[in-house]
């Protein structure tokens, strides 16, 4: 017979459980890091006990990999974007915006984990290079689809570095529909426009 | 009488002693990030005795500050490129990658450390903001020019990002002038094309 827990929540439903972990965990990386979040911080974020942090996920690179799981599949990032309007590049630009301009989000909490610690930069190179090159390049079909994916890929990322981490003025205040007018092109250059022989 | 330093280097020359802790301390904050980075670990780096790490810099973040001035002047970078070959996008393109695609230079350690440390990410965009939008935005001379400029460097430190921090294969594998080939253009855009009306 176990004691129930001397604080938080009591343990329920073992999905809501995991998902409240799985939320207090990204918002705890995202805001101290990988190498300062605690279990005990992300257990009071979730509201439950360490030991069900620990029962659920394992070890905290463990629970780090689960709560950053960014399960896009190509196929369904372009369906997402064929009914959007602007070319290409716009849409591309604005679906990627408003995912990744949300504050404290995923993609937020793996780019400042990648940073620092090893297995977040190599989960985050891994995503780019097989979720997104190796993925989406069949739908370019040109030889140098990798290397203009990973231009118009970095673009991006670039722009989250700057507005969203590090919070340069100029960006932040730029309205992210303004971004989309002044960036789509540079995308669209990138994926189907005419470059100097590359590749 | 102070005995002599357990181990390390003996102090000599003071301006030689700060020169070798400055560089000890870039190599050990690029690679433990500033979390990480310890003092001991650093005057090791340094091959000296941590004392005189805290006699020199004080303290761990006065030092990280020492050591990531990024004294760039407008006028001196401005001056940099005008020798040099092809459009102004290209140029500066050329420059920044050379700069800043050096493993182990004050860049990296200071992205790097960014992304982690309220400090070292004050700084950053304190040296983007005031270093290269206030100084740079009077040559453009347009009222948009802070903006211009910040999608251009977001742009190149994108690039950065995914090709020295994450090690993106397409991106590693590709020549730095066939990069200049193809990015120049887009800053060129950036800094002196058209664009929707912003601002």
């Amino acid at each position: 017979m176990t004691a129930r827990p001397a604080r938080g929540r009591r343990p329920g439903d073992p999905a809501v459980t995991r998902r409240a972990v799985l939320e207090g965990a990204r918002a705890t990386f995202a805001e101290a890091g990988y190498e300062r979040a605690t279990i005990r911080a992300i257990a009071s974020a979730a509201g439950v006990d360490p030991s069900l942090v620990h029962h659920y996920f394992g070890t905290k690179e463990e629970l780090f990999v689960a709560a950053h799981e960014l399960p896009l599949s190509p196929a369904d990032a372009l369906a997402a974007l064929a009914d959007d309007e602007g070319t290409l590049g716009e849409r591309v630009t604005r679906a990627y915006l408003s995912a990744a301009l949300t504050e404290g989000g995923p993609f937020e909490s793996l780019v400042r984990a990648a940073m620092t610690n090893p297995t977040a930069r190599t989960m985050l190179r891994r995503f780019i290079e097989r979720g997104m090159l190796d993925g989406l390049a069949p739908y370019l079909g040109t030889p140098d689809a990798r290397l203009r994916l990973i231009l118009a890929g970095s673009h991006l990322i670039g722009l989250f570095m700057a507005r969203q981490v590090l919070g340069v003025d100029a960006l932040r205040r730029a309205d992210p529909e303004q971004l989309v007018r002044v960036v789509g092109p540079t995308i669209d250059r990138y994926l189907t426009g005419e470059l100097d022989p590359v590749g």
